[in-house]
């Protein structure tokens, strides 16, 4: 039987196919796909920033929620039925980054959604090890956002953040919000720094300290609060260089700085800093499984707030407009996709 | 009764005085100073570099070893003829960093011979809380060497540096190569970049791998010993933007780069790269008490080869010459200055 599958095929531009869905080999799973979001990555993807990794005629998406519908001979304790998220790493397992335990940032990981097909269609295949259970009376719209969730809550561990510890979160785009959530339920006293001013607005509403680095200096606000200390934890999520400058501008002594964004290009750095403070950069990528497990047990406690978080849900068959909506709405946060009426 | 002490009094100059010396307070010591080694930063100031500072008239130098002359009233456990050492440390003891236990790196901190004067002078008097005794059969010539020693074991401590780790060490000056001597106790496996032959030679006959990246592509050399691996700790102590590009280019998954370097300017830094591998970047200044302890005990074994490294013994008051020389000798690496025939 065909199914609905979308491909991106250059140029801010997918097609929506009927194609056969591929059938699981003995170590896959198959899945119904129930809603899947639209990712940072997938917008760069859209733009074209990506053609030379995804080619163009790729299945994108991987931050989904969706139904087992068939699992290949040798899976075992799952089963059709079962409603799961997938983890999207594909890792090597022979590289010195995998012997050494590090399967996340395998030298040769294979991302699903961006160097495999994803999750933008109806039925996906995927490796078996991808995937986690989720529980009982999760919402699987929310169970959308557990993969970004995951992504902020590798980088708030690698950050270390503590009961009562000054963090200051640069950049308020989904991942930094999300950031903002974990750290604050981690115990940290949360800043978030944006110049949009809807994401202000949505940070302020969140509970959250939220500055505009075009109305106020940031670090000096910080020392104010805090003595003259400064920021313990520095959250990166800009990828701009102002956010750069900023995040050693505001750093306490032995401050932790977790570099979450994607910086295109070298950036400017203030080294000295790092040595007459002894600050700490702490890069942070994707996930590892415990993140994903402590990524579901917020969100199914409600500690994520995902419906103020959700902006905006559309059709599988409305991909392109979804995108082109996304792309240029500044009111916009996560835009879910949803994929199949299994929800 | 007067003693000679010496000034820096501005550009490349030094006066040799007689002065009556300071009596210690009844927290103080005053010291006969042994030896007392030139230091990069006390070559700075030569320089001319940190005139705002220092002002024109300051007795520098703190690489020093000594014997106690006198003592204040309120001074236990420390007397006259005693071997010491000072960690030239005055912290304030009230910011924020000194109220959490990092007093090394006191936002108001005193560093003896450069806020207060210093060593290169027949009788100093300092705190006694700067003091640490040295063992019976300790070369005073030898603990000239301690401080500098410090720096590297706090900067190994900082790195984690254990039994088999692929090591790195970005420029071969005096610290550097104490650097590379400590990681090598350390356990680590311990290559040193550097682009001066004479500091390659040394490397080399301290039984370093000692590579030119002026000849070689040090990364791609790194990656070729370790199984495309790369270094697992790299310390960046060149302060130099080829040192800052290599540092990330080499680095393995997780590695950490111990930032020793003063970086005066901002550098450009491949952030990409923190992201991609999970990197570490941790800033390292001075040292903290058990790294001198730890100093002390490493010269006292012979585990630091002080008779290479140290290429120069100069008089007091020969002060000025010492250090013309060494800032235009290729070949030099410590020299000492003798500031009393107490040795």
């Amino acid at each position: 039987m065909e199914t609905t599958a979308t491909f991106y095929t250059g140029n801010k531009s997918f097609s929506v196919e009927q194609t056969t869905p591929t059938r699981p080999g003995p170590g896959d799973v198959q899945i119904d796909v129930a809603y899947c979001g639209i990712c940072g990555t997938d917008l760069h993807v859209y733009l074209g920033h990506m053609d030379k990794r995804v080619g163009d005629h790729r299945t994108i998406g991987h931050e989904m929620s969706g139904i087992v519908s068939e699992v290949g001979a040798d899976v075992v304790d799952i089963a059709p039925g079962d409603r799961v998220v997938v983890r999207p790493l594909d890792p090597c397992g022979k590289c010195p980054a995998c012997r050494r335990g590090h399967q996340h940032i395998c030298q040769n990981l294979k991302f699903l959604g961006l160097d495999t097909d994803g999750a933008f269609q109806q039925k996906w295949t995927v490796p078996a090890h991808t995937i986690h259970k989720l529980p009982d009376g999760l919402p699987l719209e929310h169970a959308a956002l557990i993969e970004p969730v995951a992504v902020a809550c590798h980088d708030v561990r690698r950050g270390r953040v503590a009961e009562g510890d000054d963090v200051l979160v640069i950049g308020g785009g989904p991942i930094g919000m999300l950031i903002a959530m974990v750290a604050s339920r981690a115990g940290g006293n949360v800043t978030v720094s944006e110049i949009n001013s809807h994401r202000l607005d949505m940070a302020d509403k969140l509970g959250f300290r939220a500055l505009n680095p075009k109305d106020v200096d940031v670090a000096a606000a910080i020392n104010d609060t805090t003595g003259d200390k400064g920021a313990d934890i520095i959250f990166e999520v800009s990828g701009s260089q102002a956010g750069v400058d900023l995040m050693t501008a505001v750093a306490a002594t032995r401050a932790r700085i977790v570099m979450v964004a994607i910086h295109a290009a070298k950036a400017e750095v203030d080294l000295f800093q790092f040595f007459w403070r002894e600050i700490e950069m702490i890069g942070a990528r994707v996930y590892e499984p415990e993140d994903y497990e402590e990524a579901i047990r917020l969100v199914a406690s409600g500690a994520i707030d995902a419906e103020t978080l959700i902006t905006d849900v559309q059709s599988l068959d409305r991909i392109g407009n979804a995108f082109a909506e996304l792309s240029g709405n500044p009111k916009a946060m996560k835009t879910l996709i949803k994929c199949n009426e299994v929800a």
